[in-house]
């Protein structure tokens, strides 16, 4: 789609391409096996072959999609394919790779891996937003303007009263965000029926070293069929998005041509109309609001889908892969957006003031 | 509708009845006075009025609720009547009333009430729910079954690791709900346009009392149209709907006829068939289910409210007030039905030792 | 809720009483017995004792209420009660009771009689408001205006273009309504497990004339698990909610104190505020935009509640009972909101005129 | 993502990708150009050099996709750089692009120009469908099997009863699509407040020729803030997927270990699992329940995004880009799994034979 970068970051293109993905599955597969050769499950150099064969550079991915629509998930051919590499380089080794584990372990993880990469750059945007509302907040905290209440207005506050509304959710969605980055983004280890039978008496020990090599948190149970977790995720992003939808809705509604208050920054090819070169529409804030739309849904498709029977699903798992990502590409593209709106905007505070005068 | 009783609870029905609903905004009323009172802003002698007229016990609901269809929202012909009433015994204190509040302030903080209240209950029934899943899982720590991956027979497991799974989830749940108590369950006071100025320079003070008289938390900032807490609430409801809907989903399984693992507890009527008497039909798992596939769109519509203009929003705010209440009351009619499916599920240990064996 | 009345009608809250709804189960067995009595399934005469205890006034609703917890859907005991009371008159015609057919088919049945009088009223409803709208289209085609691009003043048009936008799209829902009410309110019948066996050769006689007597399409399948008619008509509710909430957000943007050019008709006590006695808020089109944010989620539930297995569902099935009533309650309240706003719609041609000015 | 290839198809990437929308988006300024002509409008010469530089073949969209972040939609940079490309060839035709037209008409039109290609392509996907299941329904409609409700047993029926059941809901959903693409694939045009003045006396021929030119319908009116129509494709689709996903839980569920009625096709590295080789997975069907989970919630925001104000909106406009396509991608991706499954499908009567007497 022409206007696809209004939803993404590329960043986040990045981090949820093809490649990313299969070599946070590879960063799984090798931890596993150092971590298994830790507890002297596998021999270390089995671990060590593993892990050399994972860190190639020469994976590719095309095999690997197109298998998916046969196996059913990517894990398989994933876990085909190395064990193909490994046994080129050592008939031996194979039997240690993935041993114990199970595809939903791999894939699981793999997203809880990429899942705490956006985490971090939604920590460092949203800390940054905060830190120029928190300025802006402060630069006005004495300039009058009209509150509005049902869209009337209604009596004075100043534009820092304003902002500081914004703000305080957002500090609020700032906290959010470092708890689930704490308890949410663990990894996923249970074998091949999530207790972890097939992992040993030091499934826990090995759990626990995965998690540590992949720079997430542990857990004393696997989790494939309880997804609270990632719904836990997926609402607290949920929020941030309605938080920074309405910061661009009140900007789009101070825009009106009637109200004039606050405009989006100025820059050439910025908000024109294909047929009306005199106006100034709102670019930013309109693909936030955009975004703010379309992030409700995603979560409640996510709570949906936490109906997963047995111990894994056929299909309410499979339908959380794509949700997820949507969620968390349209998510950093809002806090950039949100950024770039906060950074230029411009404050007509002489309107302001006449919009006070109007009502007296 | 006949089938209400599924989907709520008597308690809830008496929580979120007119006449508890006007109790709480009462109260709210009252706890203002009181606390305005306190720091010397209105009259002792004022409160005390007003207290006393809040406290009568011959409010009724029918006029009120007739003038909200006028009006747009209850708060003002609550308010109204209530100057009325004051106006009955003291002309001087009429002016004291409601002063310096705003309709939302009386309606947020009552909700928040009535929250309270329903998360007290939640909070004894989850608790009682995971003391008899922890009783179940050891009960059956050595009961051997099969596990189902993709509904297809997959590996031994114990019907303990299937009941610890299921605690797993709810134990987290269980912690959520109380962060959210302790979080998120706090007084809406901020005047007309929110920022306080109407109650003066000891809003921080009056905030506070008026919310440890009402047994909630405070907070620095009105949150008038920063919705975010309330949308935590209503996810950690989703979630905790979602972790019950996947606990009866698989007890439905566990139930097939070809399955035949574990049975609700029989009793006199219950699951027949109005035309097949040989049936035995999950009938508390069915509701749970039921309950389940409606929650995620009522938090998607407050995830969706969430983006509410200005100083007050015309329309979203008020498509909160029957989607939380219906969200609370199929919480808990989903939390009632799980305690009497646990208490009296019956488990067939040898239907799962035969269907492990033909796996074999 | 004290702010109940806002989301639903009178009316509404009639055709959906429990007497009603066991009215209409009544009528179905009724329908039924006759049915098959006119084909000979059945003695003439147990059709009429049935028919007799069908139409007797002194149900009452508790018992069946309280049995639905047990039994698991309302059918139950509505038919025991049925056949204890044609027991007393006739034990030979107790065999005749309900004969052939299943929970699903009084329940559904019964719902698409409730249904089929919801849409004659909003039937009514909707060509009220379109001839409304035609007026009012009509007296101001030539009244100019400015019209609105992403909120930004862009060029004239006329008050009359706009209402003729807002027709535009009702007219196209009042034909789907048309349609729908042909396609998709039908009987339900097709016995226990949805082959029609249980009900004979006649069985597509029977369906076409108890459809027949009770004013619903017939069909050649029983459509238990196949939910798509019910789907149907709750988009089509889905869709004429989102286009009134369309033009209620119009109005209330029109509304603003800045732009000023359409006002809610003025009446004693409406929309006022309980602190800022200046303002002249918008009430009804709040209530509108207040329900158009809820109905598309109700929609969503119900395309989750498709998947059904087998020959009936075990939780989705039941989850469609609060939700499609909810979703029928709403309409019925918003399109007597819609009827109100613009009938008492006052139209400021003036400041219409004077916001035009102001941009050249 | 790895797993891409589930939730899409080859054919609707192609459909989709930029390349082809901006096609779609010239050849919308191509067939403006002639229908002005036609008229007499703008020169047949000026037409003939924009028809010519809309047809070339050395257009790319890497700017275009970078401008529309500034621009605020794609349009304003592709008619831009039409205007450009025309300017290098005769400096006079440069005023006759776009003229008279909005961006949002070329947005709205070219998407529907790719619905139509995605309704030709499911309107043939839909009809192999149902003929194979009428084919089954036919081969089987004396197989005796076992039906289940709330998943217990039932009664007998035959299987060829249970896909008469599949293919009724279908049948209903391919006039469905018929009558959506004869009512609702319709050109976009109506200038920049929609009504069509810019477009002058002749609007309503230039409109109906444009429309022929691309094989669309056409109106009476612009729809920019109506969106309908667009809503009624996208729920006709929800049902669809509704109807898929019942169909294809049905087959899970028969799959189970312990029914084992039908299988999926085998295949070659198909349904096998990463750590139990002796499993045969749902693969296919599980990806159908993995996108019937996914399209009720993108209903719901495009219901949601209904409430457009004024004569374009901002943001709610932009958050059906993605989602429609979204939309259409899955549905095609289910039908092709659908014809995949059915095409394919294992019927193992003997087994359901044997489930039928264990009943008796």
């Amino acid at each position: 789609m022409l206007a696809d970068s209004i939803f993404t970051t590329p960043q986040m293109e990045l981090l949820f391409s093809d490649a990313t993905e299969l070599r946070f599955m590879l960063s799984f597969e090798s931890a596993l096996a150092q971590a298994q050769a830790a507890v002297g499950v596998i021999p270390l150099e089995a671990a060590l072959i593993i892990a050399d064969v994972c860190g190639q550079t020469d994976w590719t991915t095309e095999w690997i999609k197109e298998q998916t629509l046969l196996a059913g998930n990517p894990a398989i051919p994933v876990v085909n394919r190395l064990k193909e590499r490994v046994g080129h380089k050592s008939q031996p080794t194979l039997q240690y790779v993935h041993q114990g584990a199970t595809s939903q372990d791999v894939i699981d993880t793999a997203l809880m891996c990429q899942l705490k990469q956006a985490f971090e750059q939604f920590d460092e945007d949203i800390n940054q937003l905060n830190n120029l509302l928190s300025g802006l907040a402060r630069a006005h905290r004495q300039t009058p303007m009209m509150a509005r209440t049902l869209l009337q207005q209604a009596l004075p506050i100043t534009f820092g009263d304003k902002v500081t509304g914004w703000l305080d959710g957002l500090q609020r969605s700032e906290q959010s965000l470092s708890r689930v980055m704490a308890e949410c983004l663990v990894v996923q280890l249970g074998g091949p029926v999530g207790n972890g039978a097939s992992l040993g008496q030091h499934v826990s020990a090995i759990r626990a070293q995965v998690a540590a090599t992949l720079n997430l948190g542990t857990t004393t149970q696997a989790w494939h069929t309880q997804r609270d977790r990632l719904v836990d995720i997926a609402a607290t992003l949920g929020i941030l998005n309605g938080l920074l939808g309405k910061m661009a809705q009140d900007i789009i509604l101070l825009m009106q041509t009637e109200v004039g208050e606050v405009w989006e920054g100025a820059a050439a090819g910025k908000g024109g109309s294909s047929s009306m070169p005199h106006k100034r529409n709102p670019v930013t804030a309109t693909f936030m609001v955009a975004i703010a739309h379309q992030t409700p849904a995603l979560v409640a498709t996510l709570l949906s889908a936490m109906i997963q029977p047995h111990e894994r699903a056929a299909g309410a798992w499979h339908s959380e892969w794509p949700v997820m990502r949507k969620l968390v590409k349209l998510t950093a593209a809002n806090l950039y957006h949100a950024n770039d709106l906060i950074q230029n905007l411009e404050v007509d505070t002489v309107q302001m003031q006449q919009n006070l005068n109007r009502a007296n």
